[in-house]
């Protein structure tokens, strides 16, 4: 044991500190937020396919510090959680929803013998709140907690019985690891035990669902206890050696042996970075202080309850509070904050990590962070802007500082033109232009890593032909995409461009067969060869890759055409065929729940006069699938995906994304305040609202106390806030009957000169 | 008005009482059951596809007394009743679940102008509890209050404003009404105002889901108010003559017309009959004698807080308590007890009507009654055995006294052997089993409407030959019933049929082409040719007349062999494949947890020895998909089949139906206590129990303090009361690994000789 130096003392607020523990504990305490960390249930959706991530983190924090588990039967759990299976230790990186990469760094407790091959243990008494988990590992008669800042992680463990026990830390394991495509690798690492209380190191790590390439996850490990000893271990090679690497995918990992005391705690805090050793160890030091773990998860407390106070919902019970905030936590807990952090290029701007995928949360998480966080909408938007610069394009996802891989068109354009249209400032606006027309017309090398497969022949005949895979789903998601090209470029005076892009945001049509017909109503996506011929009707009833949809099926997919709902209602044969066209989609469960590209159908009724149908399929999907139980969310969470669609529409409102337009449901609640991030608040006023949500019905309304006729509004009317009152019934009425959303076929329809950009 | 005799005076308890008022009340308040009726929420499953009846009866009432519903764009509601949409009525036979007939008997409060055509209202303010419903019709500034008895409804209508008000009933009204084959359609009727406070009456209907013959419902109305006039309308006259007739599908109904003042309340009661307007009378003087409606609403609590207090579960908290004795509640909604009032034949048997169908409720309702109420079983059972006597055969599905629709198997035949081997005295066994001998061997002329459809090549080939419909699922349920026929047969000794139908309980297995491979498993159903090849191959994701499987998929009816798991095991390939299959069955979504035919696959795995997957699945369903919402049954809960399976499961067990074993879950409760109908109780205690489903695997277990290592037991040991004793844990266990339940190609297995029929 000669090779330990600097043992340190023990206690709160010691060594590197450069906020003062006493400082620390005033910012923890000086919140005056609401405090609706308490109504969050970290819980929620946790199993079945809903995936979030579980263990402690900060709002978009770049640290997610949960459980690794595995099944009884031994197989690792892709997404790190699932409430059935053994503990394996806590790891530092992970997704939430959309599994499949990450669980890097994983520290765990052991007592008694040492067998790094054998670490995992039952759990029990598990208990989980914002920035906070602990459970109890039985084998190990040892309780573990968790906090975490943004870019470090900080345990306690505490053991019952005296004797031998170690803190370890494993390189070598990752989630969702094999030899798929899509699986992560392990390409091997550096572990080095620096004092009797450090170790630090790297892993290397590759591939996972992004099919992302190399990346390095550096590591500073410190506990607040002088160890006995230590060991590493290489390969099946357990011994004294401070210092262990290995090249290859084969054990790697470190331990800090100690002889405690029954009812010991030691604390143990990991700063880690994707650049350098130096650096994890300056996160953990500057974001963690000390080694006070009630203030660093008061911190965290804070955090959140400053990020979930955007918005104030009222007249809601317990149940539905913890739906509505854990709704909101969810939608923040990625894209990661990675700025600092980003080993690929140098840049003054914001780096965000953890797009997974643009594809699912263009929708609505970005619209909601849009109005409740326009500060971190921008900074995402900034940061993909920065990867067009710096790799190539901007992702369609990205993870890991890899773009990779793409789904559906392009849609951070949409993001882009979102925060255009909603006039967020602080934006390089050209070059997004630059990189949306980038997108539309350069072809990429990979198209499964970013950018537009299939843009020959999109940009030739005005659809994808065959064979190419996704034709159908990517077709209408790239008309959509030029659509808020078009938007952006006319904002911007690109006038030449706004005119060819407005008429490719038509392209969707082109892909249309009128005489198509499924169970009595007509018109129909269908597959078309580049002769202009038609190929064989994709009638599968859920499409996922190659086929000619993406997740999503022929009924779904022959509903998407945001920009241009009228000329869609028309194609499809006016109103009265457009509502029974909807009404069998609904009632003879074509509408997928569990997953992205259907989320807008429900308010598409409003376009065909029938707010009451929206309301009626709002209330019916948010009753029967989102509940406030760990299998609570229909689908894969998807970054918070399902999570905003629910926030949203329990509001009351949804958002065209892309546009500077929301559409009105029904509300939840009597009344929804939200902070806009500009001092301004935007409140919805629910009169006659019943919690039984038999006055479902708007019967008339007014914004910021003048009438308001239709089922939708502009942003430009609420940027600066103000109320939106709806006068609730237990019957249809007329309001909002008689002027449609926009649509781009609309007489006059004007694509700038609304709200329209930054003032 | 001089055609009007009798006015009866206003209040409490006059005329027409064969009981006392005095006596009533002292059954209504002599009851000390426990008061589980304020845990029932009876809005729990009545929207999205729950169809879960709402309004007032008593435990297997005849009458169903609720709302009829028409939607805001006036299609009425195919089984009465949904959340949004407008009042046109109170109707007094509905089914729960399965909808699709009745809706007879219109009543409604009607203020101002009379317009029989255009009765309709929203309502607001709904409440309802066992035995009562209640709302505000706002068109009419009416309150409506429901209450029933088995026979007969009452009402009471509060009228806010002073002015013309009018009692009316429709009898044209029925619901589910049409062209089409499974619609019903109004033949006729007959309406007679007798006196200024009754009228009488008869409509006639035919049709509906179970394309039955003509039923005609008799109906006694009176009120405790004498009316100042009177006027009827047939086709669209309305006049002042007091009959009106029709024989056609026209409007046809009567009113009562008032002058109320502000405030004024009147009562109405109907009795019904399906006999005469004599009984309808007899039955609403009988069973609603006076006019207090505390008292008939209280009765009907009584009646069901007896029906409920048969189970009491301990540490449930309100949300579970509100699901489970909902759940309870659904599974007592019908069939419907008919007896008295059967009008096909006469006979001493008790006579049970709206069986719809059997193919939902043999599986877990049939079990659940035999146990916590074995009279009422015993009851239906006989019924059953009569309906064979009188109609040719037993019913698979009967509704307004006709048999009709089949739908998979004879499945009446395992009721009847589920009476005989859980010890059910008071039956005609001998009879029965010439009622299951007669559905296997005598083909039907109409075996849509009872009977084996396909008798001819499942007798001659041991399988249903292409092109006959439903070939697949008609073979696999055939093969059960065989099953059943044997054990039936084995106990009353009549050894030569037993031995008959024990070798065709093997023929599911003549449908399984070793060769078919699905998603990497392998072995599946398959049609076939009289001439024993193999047709193509059936992979149609949910199957539905009249296709090779009956509403579900290949996947789940290739799990059908209930009498025979181990042999379905070995020709998957053994256990470790099976367990692979099933996992692939759950994670790749082909269980279909909406409908009956994979409702025994989750306990599937333990046959495989693997209980902690069995706990796992069941605890997944039953928290994703059981709620205490309107939208709370995951499909239609087919009079209960679906809240039965919940109540079983989240108990901790469930029933092989048809055979004497019951299969270990996992409890969702610490404790269960269940009143056999014997005087004895036979409890569940769950040690170690955690609300939060944790410890969710069996560790150990006793039962009646005998050391139990199965994961099964069977009716025997738990016919005199006991208590079976699961020490739980958070961690799978060898217990219930090593004998898994009977299978008859088990050595030794023994068909006769368990607790094998009544004592």
């Amino acid at each position: 044991m000669t090779w330990f130096a600097n043992p340190p003392s023990r206690g709160i607020c010691h060594w590197g500190m450069r906020l003062g523990c006493a400082g620390l504990l005033a910012i923890a305490t000086s919140v005056s937020a609401a405090d609706h960390a308490k109504d969050v249930d970290p819980f929620i959706g946790v199993d079945w396919d809903g995936e979030v991530f579980l263990g402690a983190t900060v709002p978009f924090g770049m640290v997610k510090l949960g459980p690794d588990v595995r099944t009884f039967d031994g197989k690792l759990i892709k997404s790190g959680y699932h409430s059935t299976g053994e503990v394996v230790g806590f790891s530092h990186l992970h997704l939430s929803g959309g599994a499949g990469k990450y669980g890097n760094i994983l520290v765990a407790p052991v007592t008694g013998a040492l067998q790094p091959a054998d670490i995992h243990s039952p759990r029990s008494d598990e208990e989980a709140s914002v920035g906070y988990y602990s459970t109890y590992l039985s084998r190990y008669r040892t309780r573990a907690e968790l906090t975490a800042s943004r870019r470090a992680g900080m345990q306690r463990y505490t053991f019952t019985d005296a004797g031998d026990a170690h803190v370890t830390v494993d390189i070598q394991h990752a989630i969702n690891t094999g030899t798929g495509p899509e699986d992560q690798r392990f390409l091997g690492g550096d572990v080095k035990v620096v004092s009797s209380h450090e170790i630090e190191g790297v892993g290397r790590y590759i591939g996972g669902w992004n099919e992302g390439g190399e990346y390095r996850v550096y590591f500073y490990l410190a506990t607040d206890t002088p160890a006995a000893g230590a060991q590493t271990w290489q390969g099946r090679r357990l011994g004294k050696t401070p210092h262990a690497r290995i090249d290859a995918d084969q054990d790697l990992g470190a331990s800090l042996d100690y002889r405690v005391e029954a009812g010991q705690a030691i604390q143990v805090k990991v700063g880690i970075s994707f650049i350098s050793v130096a650096r994890a160890r300056r996160n953990a030091e500057q974001e963690i202080p000390g080694w006070n773990f009630a203030a660093a998860h008061q911190a965290a407390v804070a955090q959140w309850n400053r990020a979930l106070s955007k918005i104030e919902i009222h007249g809601a019970n317990e149940v539905e509070r913890r739906k509505f905030y854990t709704a909101l936590y969810h939608t923040m807990l990625t894209p990661s904050d990675h700025t600092g952090e980003n080993p690929k290029w140098s840049s003054d701007q914001p780096y965000y990590d953890d797009f997974q995928a643009i594809w699912d949360i263009f929708r609505s998480n970005g619209p909601l962070l849009a109005l409740i966080a326009p500060d971190r909408q921008r900074d995402m938007v900034r940061s993909l802007i920065d990867t067009y610069r710096h790799a190539d394009y901007m992702p369609d996802a990205r993870v890991g500082n890899d773009n990779g891989r793409t789904q559906g068109g392009s849609n951070a354009d949409v993001l882009v033109a979102d925060a255009y249209v909603k006039g967020l400032t602080g934006i390089d606006y050209a070059t997004g232009l630059q990189a949306m027309l980038k997108d539309a017309q350069v072809p990429p090398a990979d198209p499964r890593k970013h950018g537009r497969g299939g843009l020959d022949t999109y940009n030739t005949l005005g659809y994808i032909a065959q064979p190419t895979e996704r034709a159908g789903s990517r077709t209408v998601e790239y008309a959509y995409d030029d659509f808020t090209i078009a938007e952006l470029a006319c904002g911007l005076g690109h006038a030449q461009e706004a005119k060819r892009y407005i008429g490719q945001a038509g392209n969707w049509a082109n892909l249309w067969d009128a005489s198509l017909e499924q169970e009595g109503v007509k018109g129909f996506l269908r597959p078309r060869n580049a002769d202009g011929s038609w190929g064989a009707p994709y009638l599968v009833k859920r499409g996922t890759w190659p086929d000619f949809f993406y997740e999503g099926d022929l009924w779904t997919y022959s509903l998407y055409a945001p920009q241009d709902v009228r000329r869609l209602i028309d194609m499809a044969g006016g109103n009265e065929a457009f509502v029974k066209r909807l009404d069998v989609f609904f009632d003879r469960s074509h509408f997928d729940i569990t997953n992205e590209p259907g989320f807008l159908i429900p308010d598409l009724y409003l376009w065909a006069g029938r707010p009451d149908r929206t309301a009626d399929r709002i209330i019916d999907h948010l009753e029967k699938f989102f509940l406030d139980t760990r299998a609570g969310i229909p689908g894969n969470d998807d970054s918070g995906a399902m999570s905003s669609w629910y926030a949203f529409q329990s509001m009351g409102f949804y958002p065209n994304a892309g546009q500077d337009v929301y559409l009105i449901g029904t509300p939840s609640f009597p009344q929804v305040d939200m902070q806009l991030g500009n001092g301004k608040t935007f409140s919805i006023v629910a009169e006659n609202f019943r919690p039984d949500r038999l006055n479902r019905y708007v019967q008339s309304a007014t914004l910021n106390g003048k009438p308001l006729d239709t089922a939708w509004f502009r942003h430009g009317q609420i940027a600066d806030g103000g109320t939106l009152k709806l006068v609730m019934g237990s019957a249809p009425s007329r309001w909002g009957t008689l002027t449609p959303p926009p649509s781009l076929s609309d007489p006059g329809f004007a694509l700038c000169g609304h709200y329209g950009g930054p003032r």
